[in-house]
C-alpha cells in the first residue's frame, strides 16, 4: 500500500518528498498533524533499512517539523505485528503534541 | 541525572556502551525489557543532537535489538515536556513487545 502511495497509485497529501523519504498525513489521525515518513523504496521493517538511511529518515523529520514550526512531538516506530506494524513497509509516525491533548503514547 | 548515569555516579544497569551512548534498563519498566538508549554528551532533545548521531543511535537500537533477539519492539522518542519527555536529556525508548502484553503505543 505505501509503495502505491509513494507512486502517487493512492493518492495522499504529501507534506515532503526527497530523495529518499514521502512525508504523508496519517489518513487515521491520531492527533491533530499526524505524519508518516514513509521510504520510497520498500523495506518491510527498520530492522530492514540500509544504515544510511536511518540518518536520512531522522533528518527528514528535523526538516518538517523545522518547517512547520512542530517543537512537541512524539516519534514512534512499531516494528512487528506484536508490536502494531499494521503495514510491513518501514514508516515512522511523527505526532505533533497539544497541552491538554488526550493522547498518550505509554511511556 | 542521564549524565550522572553515563559518568556512572547513579548506578543502573547498563546492556551496551558505545562511544556515543549507553542503553541502560529503564527503572520504571512499562514492559519487561524496557531499555533507554542515552546520548553520552548532553543534547536537551532530539532536535539538539548533531546528524551523525542520528544514525550512531539508530544503529545502537540494531545491535541491542539482534544481541537480544528481539523482533517486535516499539521506539519511541518524546521530544519536548507536553510530549511527555520527563529528563531534558534526548533518550530513545525499546519496548519488546510479546503477543498478549497490555501495552499500547497508541498508533
Amino acid at each position: 500500500m505505501f509503495c502505491k502511495i509513494v507512486a502517487g497509485e493512492i493518492p495522499s497529501e504529501k507534506v515532503l518528498e526527497g530523495d529518499d523519504f514521502v512525508v504523508i498525513k496519517d489518513v487515521n489521525p491520531k492527533v491533530d498533524g499526524h505524519l508518516l515518513v514513509i521510504s520510497k523504496e520498500h523495506y518491510g521493517t527498520f530492522l530492514d533499512m540500509p544504515e544510511e538511511l536511518y540518518s536520512k529518515m531522522l533528518m527528514v523529520v528535523r526538516k518538517v517539523v523545522g518547517d512547520l514550526g512542530i517543537r512537541d512531538f512524539n516519534l514512534v516506530v512499531n516494528n512487528g505485528k506484536v508490536a502494531g506494524q499494521l503495514i510491513p513497509h518501514v514508516h515512522l509516525h511523527i505526532l505533533p503534541r497539544k497541552e491538554g491533548d488526550e493522547f498518550r503514547v505509554g511511556v
